[in-house]
């Protein structure tokens, strides 16, 4: 494949900023139409998220772009290429919010792609391929649907991911549906998912994916860049309902080699754990750990009484499989080792696993290239939460991502993203798209 | 002091051995007169402690005891001395229960008492002094009391220990009445312990204090003595309402430098302490450290936060008041350091402190004398939870404790308290009795 010639940086960063205003206006009309007088409110399959897609289809008509559904309801939004038969870029990201959440959650990376679509015109730039911009559905199904399921049901739907019975096991928190309902009674055709006809996206037919996103943590804020390349996404090793149990009895008159204390012993446990994290960390090895429950039984638990159960969660991600791995078996052990010698048992049940996605390298280099062309700062950074790019990724599709700064974390109302942040990813993207050819063979898609 | 004869102890086991049915038959009646279908229920000052008092009141006049009742209920059943302007010797425990409580628990030292008043009548032993068996009220009043009060209320009345305004604010936990009021429609007269008239009981009218309970600990069960030997009460330093504050925040998207993390900064502190509680034992000074409760939010924990909250409560005790005053400067120091180091404020809340109540030396000596000379075996142990006997130290009283091996634990109606045990218990009580004269001069009653 021959590069094609595209604008100067400079050519599609003007392009870009004279392109914001249709940002501006997108964001404006979004909030106006999702906010339930807390933060917005787009349900997966319900009233809000429709309400998000019906604004971005009409405005992508009005950009004279080619707009089509699939059977899972993602709405996607093209500008045709020069070479239609190739495959095309994507650009993506979800139209669903959390409860009470913040505008940009999701919504920034499709307004980001609609926006770099009108600067590359605007900038004169013909595109060599396609280039489809995606508003994905339910990517925030965790706060909406409970049950079995793996989450990101848009994107793993259309990508082939979903799990045997998926569509029947995640049901609707508040209506009691199943997905396949869901999906049904939004209008779309929950049937394609079932069987074994193949994926509805076919890998060798996207180049790849790209999607712009805020930070969902303070590092950009901390250290001081609008802009992060986002080097992978974390993978999560979770036990989600570990128990120990031991046996009550009285605080007072029971000595030390009598007891069966179930939280000195979960104690032990979790404050191991951190001495294993601060060697990972010293080590430069990725790694975050979080004991974000830990609870005593309020039906049983006393001062007066040694306590003789505790519940407890852990979430330990990485970008490094061989890290969750390690840890796996750490864990493991340390839980025997101390049940057995403090005379307690640590069922750490089910332990579930969700694999890193490493973000793609020839992309990733590629968007440096472009920090530099565009003089914008730019930091490396892990993705701490899961996005759909990781589902791409998982379906054999080059993906990257492009980091927002935004103080106060997401999915709450005072996500606080700056304007002029956003636009400087936004100029990142544009510069990416009209020069994406120019990524080094090596690590271009195989297909 | 010239010290009396008394019968030779093979003599005393003997008569106490004979007088075994009437405490059988004491528990026996107890039990049928306040089970509650699960084990027994006798409430401080309800219709189950009266029945108990009722109960052990028309024993004493059948065994020709003088009997009488002070302003708070406790019930006074007297075997008179030779001497009888002589302070006397007590023997006494408790005739309440937790809801749906064994029988022994308190209950066994009354019926040890007046088996042992039988026995000694039995034996021919006509004592010095008078001998008064004390049926105490509302010792399990933590069961039955809320509001701000101190425990043990009957006891604490008539020696003096009720804090200011404790007869008010101590409230019924099911009717809502002060304790004031309780005492007065049980048929008594609270008013006797307002103002400053001094102590019902005057402690130099009382030559010490005997009270055998079960074990409420597995520690004689567990080594294979029938009968310990107490040496002291613990006194306990509690936290009741400490709470470690952080902040929430996203699990995986958030940097270690960047958290606020409750759980992990509290599970350090326990576990700290947990480590300073093996040192303690290392240097044989005695303590117990529970930590009760420890919880997250429910309302706000998750596995992908970081916790932003985490309360806690811990019991530290000791007979040790050196060990108690050293831990509060170590938690305290811990919480500090710790919180500052994590970025976290540890806040401990109101330590309260109970001080420890040493048993009297020269008692156990003498206790210990005559389990020799009855052939009982025997071993030092504390008491980890408080006792009546706690409150006559209080008061400056010599008091001093047998305990009887009781597998189960107490407060439950699993107690299991065997009759053999018992017995060698009270033959213990009533050797004691008989040669109480003979304790050496040096550790008895200054009065």
């Amino acid at each position: 494949m021959i590069a094609q010639s595209a604008p100067p940086a400079s050519t599609l960063a003007d392009a870009t900023t004279a392109s914001m205003p249709l940002a501006v206006r997108l964001f404006d009309e979004l909030r106006r139409l999702t906010a339930d007088g807390v933060g917005v409110t787009r349900d997966s399959y319900g009233a809000g998220e429709q309400l998000a897609h019906d604004l971005f289809e009409e405005a992508a008509r009005s950009l004279d772009l080619e707009t089509r559904k699939d059977p899972a309801g993602n709405l996607y939004m093209t500008l045709p290429g020069k070479e239609r038969s190739l495959p095309a870029w994507f650009v993506g990201s979800h139209l669903d919010s959390v409860l009470h959440g913040g505008n940009y959650d999701g919504a920034a990376g499709v307004v980001a792609g609609l926006t770099a679509l009108d600067a590359l015109r605007r900038a004169g730039a013909r595109p060599l391929r396609d280039i489809t911009v995606m508003g994905i559905r339910a990517e925030e199904c965790s706060t909406w649907f409970v049950g079995h399921h793996g989450g990101h049901l848009g994107s793993r739907a259309v990508l082939g991911l979903l799990w045997p019975g998926e569509l029947d096991s995640a049901v609707h928190v508040r209506s009691g549906k199943t997905l396949a309902q869901c999906i049904d009674e939004a209008g779309f055709d929950s049937t394609c998912f079932r069987g074994n006809s193949g994926p509805y996206l076919k890998p060798e037919r996207i180049a790849g994916y790209l999607e712009l996103h805020i930070e969902q943590g303070p590092v950009l804020e901390h250290r001081g860049y609008p802009v992060g390349i986002v080097t992978g996404i974390r993978g999560a090793l979770r036990g989600r309902s570990a128990r120990t149990t031991g046996g009550y009895t009285h605080s007072g008159a029971v000595p030390h080699e009598l007891r069966q204390d179930a939280v000195l012993a979960s104690a032990e446990l979790v404050n191991t754990l951190d001495t294993v994290w601060t060697r990972m960390r010293a080590a430069n090895r990725d790694m975050v750990y979080t004991v974000g429950k830990f609870f005593t039984d309020p039906e049983h638990h006393s001062i007066v009484k040694v306590p003789g159960e505790v519940n407890f969660a852990f979430d330990i991600r990485s970008q490094d499989i061989g890290v969750l791995d390690e840890m796996r078996g750490v864990v493991t052990k340390l839980a025997e080792e101390i049940g057995a010698r403090r005379n307690v048992h640590i069922d750490l049940g089910e332990m579930s696993l969700v694999r890193p996605a490493e973000m793609d390298a020839a992309i990733r280099a590629h968007m440096k290239t472009g920090c530099v062309e565009l003089s914008i700062p730019y930091m490396d950074i892990p993705s701490g939460a899961g996005h759909d790019a990781a589902d791409f990724h998982d379906a054999g599709i080059p993906a990257a991502m492009i980091f927002i700064r935004n103080a106060n974390g997401s999915h709450n109302p005072d996500e606080a993203m700056e304007m002029d942040d956003f636009a400087l990813g936004t100029r990142l993207l544009t510069w990416t798209l009209a020069t994406a050819d120019r990524i080094e063979p090596a690590s271009a898609p195989a297909h």
